[in-house]
């Protein structure tokens, strides 16, 4: 490659610091260039061209203005960062080579200049598709991973709910939760999820928190038996006798009402709470002292804590995948135009599924 | 003793299911009579007269009228129950005979027939105050023990702050918590309280949450460098670098607070919340996303779950009592008719150390 080779190089910059909910216009999409090699001075770098890019909660909070020293954090006039499936174009790192695949970190834009890659993956499989990297296959499925094994303490018959339950983890929760034998509920925003929930991912059952006027009474929902019907149907439905595991994705009003169905000695993996992110004040959670009552553990984590774990968790999934034992759905956005709709479509819950955004064409891949 | 010994017995009653804050006429003084002799037909029991009862906050929780089938609840009309030290005055249980000495859940009355003395203690040792039995020997004791080793995972040089610090359990987990070489800071509510804490208890620091108008700040406060003074001081104050671990006595606010002020693994142990327990609806706590950021493990526990490790325990703290390492604070009521007004102080921090009720005349003990 040419020392002077120059790319057009579109990107997604932060306008300026959001407050409340994130709109397409907060993330204008600019045209710069870029050289295809990276600078002598920039040691242990990778330069790469994007071929996925991840939608993920957390980056919301990213786009806040706070008092931090944070180096997440974005800065108005630049690039945002997300996770991502990428093709390495140079290399002056010496475990990355012209042409490796990899995940972690990266800028949305075309091309990036990853000065630090020592969270990136390679990419040891590829005979699934590329953009699993930004789901089951990267971030988010390590997170189902460490949050449910190694945070939740599950056992087999246990009684599990799970918010947010379509989306990129917590769809792999509950199919975790099924391979182990528990009973798996979630909550999700539209029928349409509900159905995805149910049929395609094996849930035991799962409702729709919109239409619930009483989160605790939908939590509490009971058991039915239709006694004119041979076989007896006895249906349990919910959590008539509580929750022993809560993988905790959006914070809130749900929260509260979990707290008052949880079981003794039950756990809360605290992964996300989306709920919260664009409010001015996260509300309020009365419902606390049922920690003590109850002998509850709550407990935050954040999946950069666990990589150490992945090539463990490669081992358990990868299988799972080829054997049709784990299914996986995506929700995939073509080009990086489309890249700010997807991403502030997750407050909405536009999305089903992990929402991607892809970049790369056919004959990237 | 004759079949036909009759004695009067008085009694505090619940007059009524409470809202609010309590009162003293909620727990009005009544007289009846008791036979000095357990009924034929009642075995596995024990007939007591009661030395010394406990004023413990969990009481308040009993006085509500709330759907439930725990037969913990006090009803109106009879007297209410909570940790006393008692001597046997006769019984059918072949673990107790007439003589002993025992601690466990008793009624709040002269003499009480306990049908079922399953978790109650024999007192393994005189030559301390029997009305330790009550605290730092009995419930409140193991409260702190079981809590500080078992949920705060304690390391040495750690940040703890403990609430409700010169209460009957906060007391302790401060001593055990210097004596293991960490860092101690505690809140109460008066000034002679906050003297307890850093002269008596031996605690860094203490701060009375009353005089402080924004309790995030006050966790925060500062390192003061005493530069001409010689040799330098440098007084570290709370927590400029965070809470590694946080003892929870009383929610709310200072929840709040301390959830902002937590370090990265932090953990907190929830043992009450006593500043919500009068309240028709708990306060909203808002800052529980920390929980993921800093990746906080919470978690509420109730002591009977760890009464096996009394005697355990005993070999630990007889010998720190005797040798002056461990010290302990008791707010003595004398007589039956002090005992509601004791017990309802609790909630309006009256109290200053352990508040316990004398029933005992020099003759008894």
């Amino acid at each position: 490659m040419e020392d002077e080779v120059i790319a057009n190089n579109k990107q997604v910059i932060l306008k300026d610091y959001v407050k409340g909910f994130p709109q397409e216009s907060d993330l204008p999409l600019v045209s710069s260039t870029v050289k295809l090699k990276i600078p002598g001075d920039c040691h242990d770098a990778v330069l790469v061209r994007n071929l996925y890019l991840s939608c993920d909660p957390y980056m919301r909070n990213l786009m806040n203005k706070i008092e931090s020293d944070d180096p997440n954090l974005y800065s108005p006039g630049s690039p945002i960062r997300g996770y991502g499936v990428s093709r390495v174009v140079d290399s002056s790192h010496s475990s990355f080579k012209e042409g490796d695949l990899i995940w972690g970190l990266t800028g949305w834009e075309e091309y990036s200049l990853i000065r630090n890659p020592s969270s990136s993956f390679k990419i040891p499989d590829t005979s699934v598709p590329l953009s699993y990297y930004t789901g089951i296959l990267g971030m988010p499925g390590m997170t189902a991973y460490a949050g449910f094994y190694e945070i939740c303490s599950p056992r087999k018959g246990e009684y599990v709910f799970i918010s947010a339950a379509s989306g990129a983890v917590g769809q792999l929760v509950g199919q975790f939760a099924k391979l182990l034998g528990c009973y798996v509920v979630g909550s999700a925003g539209s029928k349409d999820k509900i159905e995805l929930l149910k049929n395609k991912f094996g849930f035991d059952d799962a409702f729709n928190y919109k239409e619930e006027k009483d989160l605790n009474a939908a939590l509490k929902r009971q058991v039915f038996t239709f006694i004119f019907v041979l076989p007896e149907i006895d249906s349990f439905k919910y959590f008539p006798e509580g929750i022993d595991i809560y993988f905790e994705n959006v914070g809130g009003k749900m929260l509260d009402a979990v707290l008052l169905n949880m079981r003794l000695h039950g756990r809360i993996a605290v992964c996300g709470m989306i709920s919260q992110y664009n409010l001015d004040r996260p509300e309020g959670v009365h419902n606390l002292f049922t920690l003590v009552s109850k002998r509850i553990r709550m407990q935050g984590f954040v999946v950069v804590d666990y990589y150490h774990l992945y090539h463990k968790y490669l081992d358990m999934i990868l299988p799972l995948i080829k054997e049709g034992k784990i299914t996986y759905v995506e929700d995939i956005a073509q080009g990086l135009e489309s890249g700010p709709r997807a991403l502030v479509g997750l407050f909405s819950g536009r999305n089903v599924g992990k929402q991607v955004v892809a970049l790369a064409r056919d004959d990237d891949v």
